[in-house]
């Protein structure tokens, strides 16, 4: 018999990361364009393409191929219900790649893969209870608990961007107001250092350079540059976003108890000094019973754990079946 | 073979409520006060021989004992690492009634066996993930996910009392600060009122009245009082409350994407009307994918669901041994 590989697929909007998986290995990668105008059926066929074409000059055949998609995942038949960035709806993807792949298929949501590798791959080996939090332009993220990848009743569990933590605040990209990311994720903190600037020219100028030198509406970006200069109104702006990422995690800690909190994204890559006043804040503020062994830690696979994640849960998956 | 019964106690600071259980149904019942000053050693007695009483009296044996107590438990052990009604200090209660009883023993914290009752014979027979919120002078909580109540690394999840819902807001009685509890329990209602009728004396004159008429503190009774009488001022610190109740509900149901939230507790009992005021305002706030089959409903089970809980809980550990 042929060797059975497991095949991984980070689908975004404008790439595709394709590999071939040995455990956290990956023994060949591909990259392509999505092109997402093309629509679905020529995305499909590139990514059942290519998985084959892998696996054929690794020698063996596909055996599980598992996929993250940007987007809301019906649970229990693996369709993508809406990806705003793929401009897809209601596209029978599971189904599909089974039947193109003769071969098991699990589709997840991308955090939910990137947890899931972290998990099984990265910062969280050898523990069983573990929240992933990504701070990127919003914050997204990825629940496991009992070494089980949470899906919720409907499949959206894990949405901790919009646990509110701040009663009647901010109003967020989703139908409610005072958010988690609207505070702490990329687009909050952008939104709030411009309000910042903006009622405090004067102590804001360092800031306002840097986006004024590219002329560029004031960002997280900005507020990071003038933070590793010194600035001292950066420096304010971000511990009060250490103040926000806290609350936050304060509230998964205290209601799951994890063993674990991984955080990672764009944002803790661009100011890693929030992870620092996050770790001593946390301990402080949430119940003693919840933070006894709790350990608070920086995601490790960096950018392929889509690829590592999708793959781990489709093997996963596929041996229970 | 004689028959092995199940028994369900609910150990409070004041009472100890005994039932040998049938399912949901309680075929007999003892409530004995808990006196906890005589230390658990004579506790731990009373409730052996009452449950081996009430089993003998009923013909069979005590097959399996599930007890809930109102503190922290040590996951694994059973035992009671610390309940301040009771002045217990690490009592290995599970270790304690098992040598007693010569059976199966159970130790979970209170709120856990409530939870795990309605789940099992109240408002969340069916579902499978399920959030109960249980408002009294504090708010506690437990989940329940794939059938099983969740634990947490070392059994102390489902401390929703504790989500952050206002970032830097008011003191906690725990560590932190602007938890759910601090605006929406019963203690944190009081103090709001307090302030606001201090704030606003005019306007809060009937809300003081009840309080005065009776010599005490403004509580969230009095509010209640007053809201009942149709108080302009009660209403506005009502429908500031179910915000803050909604707030916290959006925050579990973002996470969690549960089939059910179950509500209960003295606040919820006292102010009925909240109850509406969330189940209108929770969809309109929480994600769409989060909702789109979620109840939100009252608890059923009332006094007893201690007794079933802890007992179901009990009977479930044992059929897994």
């Amino acid at each position: 018999m042929s060797q059975e590989r497991v095949v991984g697929v980070d689908l975004g909007g404008t790439k595709i990361a394709l590999g071939v998986l040995d455990g956290p290995n990956i023994l060949l990668k591909r990259k392509v364009e999505t092109q997402a105008e093309r629509g679905p059926d020529a995305i499909i066929a590139d990514i059942v393409s290519i998985a084959q074409g892998m696996v054929s000059e690794l020698g063996g055949t596909v055996g599980a191929l598992g996929i993250g998609v940007p987007g809301q995942i019906e649970k229990g038949t693996g369709s993508v219900i809406f990806a705003p960035n793929l401009h897809w709806r209601d596209v029978p993807l599971k189904e599909r790649l089974e039947k193109a792949l003769n071969a098991h298929a699990t589709v997840t949501n991308d955090v939910k893969a990137i947890t899931y590798g972290e998990f099984k791959h990265g910062a969280g080996v050898g523990t069983s209870d573990m929240v992933c939090i990504f701070v990127g332009t919003g914050i997204g993220g990825g629940i496991v608990l009992g070494g089980e990848l949470l899906q919720g009743s409907t499949g959206s569990a894990g949405e901790v961007g919009h646990l509110t933590i701040v009663s009647g605040g901010r109003k967020c990209t989703c139908p409610g107001s005072g958010c988690f990311e609207a505070y702490a994720g990329g687009w909050g903190i952008g939104a709030r250092t411009r309000e910042a600037v903006q009622a405090q020219p004067d102590l804001g100028a360092v800031i306002a350079g840097f986006a004024q030198a590219v002329n560029e509406e004031i960002s997280a970006e900005h507020l990071s540059k003038a933070f590793h200069q010194g600035d001292a109104f950066a420096k304010k702006l971000v511990a009060e976003t250490a103040d926000y990422l806290a609350a936050g995690i304060v509230s998964v800690v205290n209601m799951l108890n994890p063993e674990m909190v991984v955080l990672g994204g764009g944002v803790l890559d661009g100011i890693p000094e929030l992870l620092e006043l996050v770790v001593r804040q946390v301990p402080e503020k949430a119940l003693g019973s919840a933070t006894r062994s709790l350990k608070i830690v920086p995601a490790t696979l960096k950018g392929d754990a889509g690829i590592v994640g999708a793959g781990a849960l489709a093997a996963s998956n596929k041996s229970k079946l």
